[in-house]
């Protein structure tokens, strides 16, 4: 969706390394934002994007994909993919219809290009469990490739709706991931059992001033996304605040 | 779906005329069935299908693809695409989730075979009208085709469903079509009007006396599917009925 920062250009990079050629797409897509949510102000700045992807090593991007919305949903469009189970839970109960409008523009992006792989960042982990559970249904002959989240030196992943944040609420943000470390490191050291972690994300995340509402915090299975209280494998830890009226969202993934 | 009769034959040789290799596809696919429908009788008889497909001029079907549900849908599948607006309609209003599960299957039909051409039956008009709105929508690389009805002599259109008819039904049924087609003539010799054919449709078959319901007949537009008054280009005369237990569908394009 453009704004691009480190994040993203990690995703090229990786993708750079490992295929022939890179296609890059801008597309902020109306279709997975929920009426009153920030399409009209999501970040735009197409000039920077370009600068940057310039700035990437000669020949890291083959192409950059940036359409118009009738390009991508013409007159009359009507078809809509929806991974149901998945795109409900988590964010999808706070903004209904996103998941629905996520999968169905990148099942367009993938039947336009036809990558032999697509890389995606895992900040959006819940966007990623969707897009590879998609690709796995509908027999899409690629890869899906999950990247490591990208984080500023404090610990806040880097996200375009970060620019939303004032200086005091850029400066409090930080602090989400710390909690996630927090309940991570108790429960590896055997003070918090997996079915207390959502009380002891909640209390930190309370305690940030900034914060004015939690969405969720807890911990999930990776493949379900259904909250859980005990686990022998690998755990997801997420969260998903308000600060101000800028809505983030972090997540860690813990092996036990 | 299999159960093959002389309709689908003629998609195969059409596929094999105009393609180097022509793949058929025989899945009776459990998601296109409503609640209550007829999943578990639906005829199946595989031995016939395939004498009928070696029976072809040699070279006409380069593979057979038959999996089995659990190759379609394993253990968790979750994802479904829904062509809104199309899917409603006509038999989507008796159908509920009949398109979404058809165009579902088709897309990864698609995605599995990879083909250049996909040749579906004017019969099931209002499935060939998703579908090609579901390859537009979804940039699909490939043509879909869509060929005549084939019809019995006394113009009753191929259907698997046709097995179910007793030898009264059966003889009843080649009524409908007679009436879909007394309607056009009637509007082309100028002494019907568009907004009088529902009504004419539902004069002629109520004196078919196996049928029990009528669920829709009238006259809409070839594209949006919404019925019409008036007209100046083609229009789309269409009936479904109940024979007994039996639901039989047909459909006429006329041009004015």
């Amino acid at each position: 969706m453009g704004a691009l920062h480190d994040g993203h250009l990690s995703l090229i990079r990786e993708a750079a390394r490992a295929n022939n050629a890179t296609v890059v797409s801008i597309f902020i897509n109306p279709a997975q934002f929920s009426e009153g949510e920030d399409f009209d102000r999501y970040p735009r700045d197409y000039e920077s994007d370009i600068r940057q992807l310039s700035g990437l090593l000669y020949g890291s991007v083959s192409a950059l994909f940036m359409p118009r919305v009738d390009d991508i949903y013409p007159d009359g469009y009507r078809t809509y993919v929806e991974v149901r189970g998945l795109s409900d839970k988590l964010c999808g109960q706070f903004r209904p219809g996103h998941f629905t409008g996520v999968a169905t523009v990148v099942l367009k992006l993938f039947n336009t290009v036809m990558p032999d792989r697509a890389y995606f960042g895992l900040k959006d982990y819940q966007q990623c469990a969707v897009i590879k559970k998609m690709a796995a249904d509908l027999n899409l002959d690629m890869e899906i490739v999950t990247c490591p989240t990208v984080r500023q030196k404090d610990g806040l992943a880097m996200s375009s709706r970060n620019a939303y944040l004032s200086e005091a609420e850029r400066l409090d943000s930080a602090q989400i991931y710390k909690a996630l470390k927090d309940a991570e490191h108790a429960v590896k050291d055997g003070s918090l059992e997996i079915r207390a972690i959502a009380a002891r994300l909640r209390q930190s995340l309370c305690q940030i001033a900034a914060i004015t509402e939690i969405q969720y915090a807890s911990a999930y299975d990776p493949e379900t996304l259904d909250e859980i209280t005990h686990s022998t494998g690998v755990i997801l830890i997420a969260a998903a605040v308000k600060i101000g009226s800028t809505r983030l969202i972090d997540n860690i993934l813990v092996e036990l």
